[in-house]
């Protein structure tokens, strides 16, 4: 999937790549000394989709861009804090988000339901509003003057990530140049089914509605989908995709060859950005790949790779370098998949090798060395070969560690 | 759920407490130092039930268990080694079980087919068959002989545990002295549906199969069931409870006082049991009740519990003694469970204390000395109040530690 393709080619740079799209972040106080208010704007109204967090309890601001996407709004900024997720705030949060979006807006001039909100941080708290009002202000100030204007936006949005996370990629529609561009962060709260993260895609391709909402939505199902840190499903996850038609491609109505290259690119930033996510998990040493092959359907095959990717006991193996594939059978037998257990074979693979440790469902006599050499690497695939059918699936996720208890056992205080 | 009445007392002892029992542990060689074989005998056959793991991999020795409870074999024997758990072992595997029994049965003089086997430990080893045959012989020998039986056989079925798990109550019906008594291990792979345990319950009650089958099943759906350390549903999972009838009360035959009495107690044994591995749950350095009230459904206050009971996030945050309630409404959340969450409140409480940090879906301002006072404690409840409905629902487990991430790091190696 991450075969690059149709003259598609990352380049540098971040959500402010694609023509008409610019960006800015800065540290206005709500956190004690790192940026914590970014903002994001379009020279001209974008359409704008979204997938939004299935969790049932919801930050006011997935309230409030789920409406404006609902009713078609063309978008043209974003507003994102970050240190305070503004859940749990009833009434007054709702009127603090509406009113973060308004201050966007009339510093820009256009209006509040033209403006995407975002907040992400602890949950249960007010937002300290005048300050972020104040700083939406200040902040408004200094777009354009400020370079690496991305790189700002994605410093500003992250949480407990050791790093901002952006990319941008370009390629030939209709003989203009096409770019998408990206920002996320996330790093606890992780799971399958939106994980816990915040994730901006910026393009200037002209595309229907319709189509620019069928090609995220189905790029999300084997990206962000099934990555997990943690298997907590968070309140704000939300991935926002805007297109601004500055590229003046003929608009794309068809599911044809150009619909196709623009939904690879996309799912080549989103991918990029997902796995991103995961190799900064929180406390995170190592990026695991869980492979399954030959499952009965492709929702078995999902449910498997994700159900080894979540169990603590499979990823604490992984921490410990321990190649105790027992866990790893007993992660997928609890799944609630359909597989026959008596069929299963599993191998751990790195760059340079490959050890398999059961076979038709029996377990193998095996070199511990080069078991051990494998795990020892960052990188470790496993494949999870069934006989069941001719699906398969792929999920992302990490290690559990030390540092992943520490940075919980003490987030909040 | 604890109170005790109807004349149920708890007294010293465990599954050797009832009549007729016998039992004992040794160190037979499967473990480096550790007691490894566990052996359990009735004087006369016993009636036999039992609840198993969900999980699609199951054990060679749950095969073996199941298919004679579901022939209603009289048991009079229950063999256990630690140290493997004999799965995905294939046909050598269920020889080997087989071979367990039929040495177990020919040194106390009984069938093969009465003889209950279980093993736990690591996944995919062939058990050490010759060094188990020859151990069950050789403790056979000191049946009878050593002091602290029961004692013996509960230390010898533990793996990870740090202290063995007994337990025995006595109750009066038609007359006649009745006892319970019961032995448990589990320590991690513990989950509801079937916690990663074993739990061996005995009793000279005399009552009809239907009856003791259907106690158990009502006593597990609220006592193992609803307890999790981390939330992997193991492949060895078995609650077997056996009734050899010697206390000649007159037989259960309805669900009339007498049968409720029975049920009382086998009750209190399961939850003490059930609570007892979550208290000694790998790196648990608290106790987490969760208990949710006014509920729509039972089914909705069983799914909400459990699902902030698994919470990482949560249980980290138990560790780390922070009042991060946002996490817990959070699990909620996205637990798939139906419930309002603008009614949510949500206290702490330990046996002293009390503080409410939500209200009716809102953030409280709350005094976080207070909390932490509370959160300092080994014991600590969570109350989780909706205003959905009138069922409720309790929860156990425990907080997440470096300890558990260590423990599992180097399990197996």
């Amino acid at each position: 999937m991450e075969k690059k393709n149709a003259g598609i080619k990352k380049i540098n740079g971040g959500i402010t790549s694609p023509k008409g799209y610019h960006a800015t972040g800065s540290h206005i106080g709500i956190k004690e000394c790192k940026k914590d208010l970014a903002i994001v704007y379009s020279d001209v109204p974008a359409k704008a989709v979204g997938v939004f967090t299935t969790n049932l309890l919801k930050a006011s601001s997935v309230l409030w861009n789920q409406n404006l996407i609902k009713n078609h709004n063309m978008i043209q900024g974003i507003v994102v804090n970050s240190g305070n997720a503004n859940v749990c705030t009833g009434e007054i949060g709702d009127k603090h988000t509406e009113m973060m979006a308004a201050e966007l807006a009339s510093c820009l001039g256009f209006n509040k339901n033209q403006v995407i909100v975002a907040s992400t941080g602890v949950i249960g708290k007010l937002l300290p509003i005048e300050i972020i009002i104040k700083g939406i202000k200040n902040t408004c100030k200094t777009l354009g003057i400020t370079e690496n204007d991305a790189r700002l936006a994605a410093e500003a949005i992250i949480t407990t990530d050791t790093h901002p996370k952006e990319i941008s990629v370009e390629f030939i529609i209709d003989n203009k140049k096409i770019r998408i561009g990206g920002m996320a962060k996330g790093s606890g709260m992780i799971h399958p089914n939106m994980a816990t993260m915040l994730s901006f895609i910026s393009t200037d391709i002209n595309i229907s509605r319709e189509l620019l909402e069928k090609a995220l939505k189905e790029s999300i199902e084997e990206s962000y989908n099934m990555i997990s840190v943690d298997g907590d499903t968070s309140t704000s996850d939300s991935v926002i995709l805007l297109a601004n038609g500055m590229s003046n491609n003929s608009e794309i109505l068809d599911e044809g060859e150009d619909y196709l290259t623009f939904k690879q690119a996309l799912h080549y930033v989103n991918l990029y950005l997902a796995q991103e996510i995961v190799r900064d998990g929180e406390g995170a040493n190592k990026f695991i790949t869980v492979h399954v092959k030959g499952a009965a359907s492709k929702q078995d095959a999902k449910i498997l790779s994700k159900s080894v990717i979540t169990s603590n006991l499979v990823k604490t193996a992984f921490f410990g370098e321990d190649a105790n594939w027992g866990r790893i059978i007993c992660a997928m037998g609890y799944s609630g998949a359909n597989f026959d257990p008596s069929k299963v074979s599993i191998k751990y693979l790195n760059s340079g090798n490959s050890i398999e440790v059961m076979k038709d469902g029996m377990s193998l006599e095996f070199d511990e060395d080069l078991a051990l050499k494998i795990l020892k690497e960052k990188e470790i695939i496993v494949e999870l070969i069934l006989k069941d059918g001719e699906s398969e699936a792929i999920a992302w996720g990490c290690d559990l560690s030390y540092d992943y208890v520490r940075i919980n056992g003490s987030y909040r205080t």
